[in-house]
C-alpha cells in the first residue's frame, strides 16, 4: 500500500447541493481508487444506508473506507457491502482496539503532530496509512491546528515508515510537491465534492498524481 | 429476562456536576442491576474510556449496556471490559445487523409507536427488550413525540411479547402502575443522576419495584 494516490474524502456536507452518491459516482468514473465516506451530521442509520449505496458504486473499482464509525463499517460489511476499511482520528477509538474489532480491514489514522506520529509508529503494525494535515487551512475541519504547509508535510513523512496521505486544501497542482515530499497520496474534499464536474476533477487529480511519478 | 427491574440510564450530561462514575457507583451500591451508559457529547475515545471505567464498577453486580455506539461496546469488550450489551434507537443501525455484529450481547431497542413495535415484533428473535416511552415529557431527550402516559405505556405492553421497560420522567411512585401495566422494568435518568443521594435514590427505586410485585 505504498502508493494510495488520488484519494477522495466524500464529506456529505461538502457535496451539497449534489448528493454524495453523485459525487462518488463521478469520482469512480474519473479513476479515483480511494474513497473515504464521511458523514458527520447523519444518524447512524443514515450513514449505514449511505455506505451500502456507496459500496454498490465503488465495488471492484475503489477502496471504500468509513470515517470514524467503526460500527457502521462492521454493519455494512455484515450486510455484504464492499466496504474495505475505516479511517479514524485521534479522538476515536485507540488504533489497537480498532484493529481488534475490524479484523483485516484497512485502517487509516489521522496523525500530524510529532507526538501523534511517534505514537502511530509504536502502533505501526496495526495501521495501514496516515492522513497528515492540514497542509493548508480548510473550512471542512475546523479543529485542526496551524496548517503544516507542503514543507511541513514533507518533514512529517520523514518521521515514519507508514504511508502518508496529504490532506487539507490541496489540489492537483500540489501532486508534484507531495510526491517528491515523500507522500503516498493526495486526499481532497472540496476539490472534487465542490468541483463543477466531479468526474473531470477526479480524472485531473489522478493524472496529476501519475504525472508526478 | 422477563424482569429487568430498576434500570439506570447514566446520561453523562444529566450527572453533572457529579461525575458519571460517581453516580454509577452509587447506583450499584443501591442495588440497581441494569445500567445503560449514554454519552452524547463525548468523543468515541472518551466514551470508550468511560465505558472501561464504568465496567470496573459494575462487573459482577449489574449489566452494563452501551447506548448507540456499538463500536464503543465492541472495543470495550475487546479490551476485556465487562460490558454486556447495547441499547439502540430507531435512528441507529437496524437491529438485525446490530445483532450480527454484537454476537450474543444484550440488545435493547427504543420503540414506542405502533409501527416501531410491530417492526420490533418481526425482529423479536434478535431483540432482548424494548425501551418504551416517554411516559412523561422529559428534558433528557427532546426528540420524543407526545408523552404516552402510564396508560399509554400499559397499552403498548399488550402489543408485544418482548419485555417493555418504561422510561421518561418516571419515579419510584410509578413502580406499581408500571408493573401492573405489564412493564418489565422502570428506567430513570434524572431520578438517580440528579438525586441528592444517588445510592439512596437507587435503593428506593429497587425497593419500590420489589414492593410492586
Amino acid at each position: 500500500m505504498r502508493d494510495l494516490g488520488a484519494y477522495l474524502v466524500a464529506n456529505t456536507a461538502s457535496c451539497t447541493p449534489r448528493s454524495t452518491l453523485e459525487v462518488i459516482e463521478g469520482a469512480v468514473a474519473g479513476g479515483i481508487q480511494w474513497i473515504q465516506l464521511r458523514a458527520k451530521d447523519e444518524t447512524a442509520r443514515e450513514f449505514y444506508e449511505l455506505a451500502l449505496a456507496a459500496a454498490r458504486l465503488t465495488e471492484g473499482k475503489a477502496e471504500l473506507l468509513i470515517n470514524d464509525r467503526i460500527d457502521v463499517y462492521l454493519a455494512a460489511k455484515a450486510a455484504g457491502a464492499a466496504v474495505t476499511g475505516v479511517h479514524i482520528g485521534q479522538k476515536d477509538l485507540p488504533v489497537r482496539v480498532a484493529r481488534q474489532i475490524i479484523g483485516d480491514g484497512i485502517l487509516g489514522l489521522s496523525a500530524s503532530s510529532r507526538e501523534n506520529i511517534e505514537q502511530a509508529n509504536l502502533d505501526a503494525e496495526v495501521i495501514d496509512y496516515l492522513g497528515v494535515g492540514a497542509v493548508r487551512a480548510t473550512p471542512t475541519k475546523k479543529d485542526h491546528p496551524t496548517p503544516l504547509g507542503l514543507d511541513g508535510f514533507a518533514l512529517r513523512t520523514t518521521w515514519t515508515q507508514l504511508p502518508c496521505v496529504a490532506i487539507g486544501a490541496v489540489t492537483a497542482e500540489d501532486a508534484g510537491a507531495i510526491r517528491s515530499g515523500g507522500g503516498a497520496g493526495l486526499a481532497v474534499v472540496r476539490a472534487i465534492c465542490q468541483a463543477e464536474d466531479p468526474q473531470a476533477a477526479s480524472a485531473q487529480l489522478v493524472a496529476a498524481w501519475e504525472a508526478a511519478k
